[in-house]
């Protein structure tokens, strides 16, 4: 189903920013249910933290796992699309998936190990957008979610480059996310007899100082929209 | 197909650490060509720095990306398969991407802006392990991929444990891996005039203090396996 009409959503509405999470057959938690979170505001939150998206569509009755860029707003994500658009047929699902992993949940036992993470999965038919302001206003989400200020100071697309560029919306309405916080689960267990250390191992990305163009002329500062992240988590 | 026999590889033989990769239809680069590398050590060094996969197989004839931690050999990929293993149906190919961010590319244009990143997708029809010894040999691996030292630091896990965890074992015969570095493309452009910085802005993900589980006793120290990594960069 195209989407350039509203989407049928399971719910009968359409999804917003806050509010419960759809929950079809396929996005219903199978395991670890502990971890699966049902409010609309953490698959933004998600969404907001992450960099990149891993979009898996069919290719020739495959599964091909492609990472890519992408921006959103309350309704739609939007992601670059251009081996992804060689291999959408008709009106396949496609499923995007953002993960962010924040540490190490290190046990008492082997089988206790897990990591703490933040993911999204989102189910949807991609549309491919044709419409040349349509597909600049998601190429202005996608590239102000990853590099937040570029875009008014960057040129932006020719009318020729928005040609080149493709894109694609899916529906946010059927989503599901994932988060594992805390320490490990054998605390109150016969293992913590054991004596062994165990706890989180934090994982933390951040961006570092930039590194000018070599082919930048001398005297080009840094702007405040770029120097402004050094030092800050990404994530 | 499953794996219980040696694969038959696209070259008539078997993968190696070294030597070329594959270049089957799948694998061939269809665009950014001069980020495609040919070479089976740079796969090996991007699983090697990578934590987590995105697993992409068939659900109900549609592609689930799961994310999920690995381990691997020379030959093989090696991945929790709790969710992914109900979808399994028969000899289904499935995609596996292991893809790390290493900075943003701003340039002149919005357009030429880019990702630097190093990525490996591997093509294979995954195998349930059901022999112990070379579940625990696989387990081993993931474990010592994520938390070198843990394996022989905590319980390793028992009959029990082993038969209750689902691993998955999937051939690196068919495998691509793209990496983009450096400085954005649009220097020697007309662009280069407009007088904006341009540059990279590097990501940095490193491993932070560990916190002690709560539910610790007093005087448990670090050990230092785990206290070695702290401030070393993850990837």
């Amino acid at each position: 189903m195209p989407e350039s009409q509203p989407e049928a959503q399971p719910d009968g509405g359409r999804p917003t920013a806050s509010g419960p999470l759809s929950s079809t057959d396929r996005t219903r938690h199978r395991r670890l249910r502990e971890q699966g979170r049902a409010d609309r505001a953490e698959l933004m939150a998600v969404l907001a933290a992450g960099l990149i998206a891993h979009l898996g569509v069919l290719s020739d009755g495959s599964p091909m796992v492609v990472p890519t860029v992408y921006g959103f707003d309350d309704r739609h994500l939007y992601v670059h699309g251009s081996v992804a658009s060689q291999s959408l047929a008709g009106d396949s699902l496609a499923c995007v998936t953002v993960t962010l992993v924040d540490g190490l949940v290190l046990a008492r036992s082997v089988f206790e190990h897990a990591v703490n993470y933040r993911s999204a999965v989102i189910y949807a038919r991609p549309r491919i957008i044709t419409d040349p302001q349509e597909k600049l206003t998601g190429l202005r989400l996608v590239s102000e979610h990853l590099a937040p200020g570029q875009w008014d100071y960057a040129r932006q697309p020719s009318r020729k480059e928005l040609a080149a560029t493709a894109l694609l919306a899916l529906s946010l309405a059927e989503a599901s996310v994932k988060i594992r916080t805390g320490p490990p689960d054998d605390g109150d267990t016969p293992d913590a007899a054991l004596g062994l250390w165990a706890g989180e191992l934090p994982l933390t990305t951040s961006w570092q100082h930039p590194v000018p163009d070599p082919a930048l002329p001398p005297g080009v500062d840094i702007p405040a929209h770029i120097s402004a992240r050094i030092g800050l988590s990404a994530y």
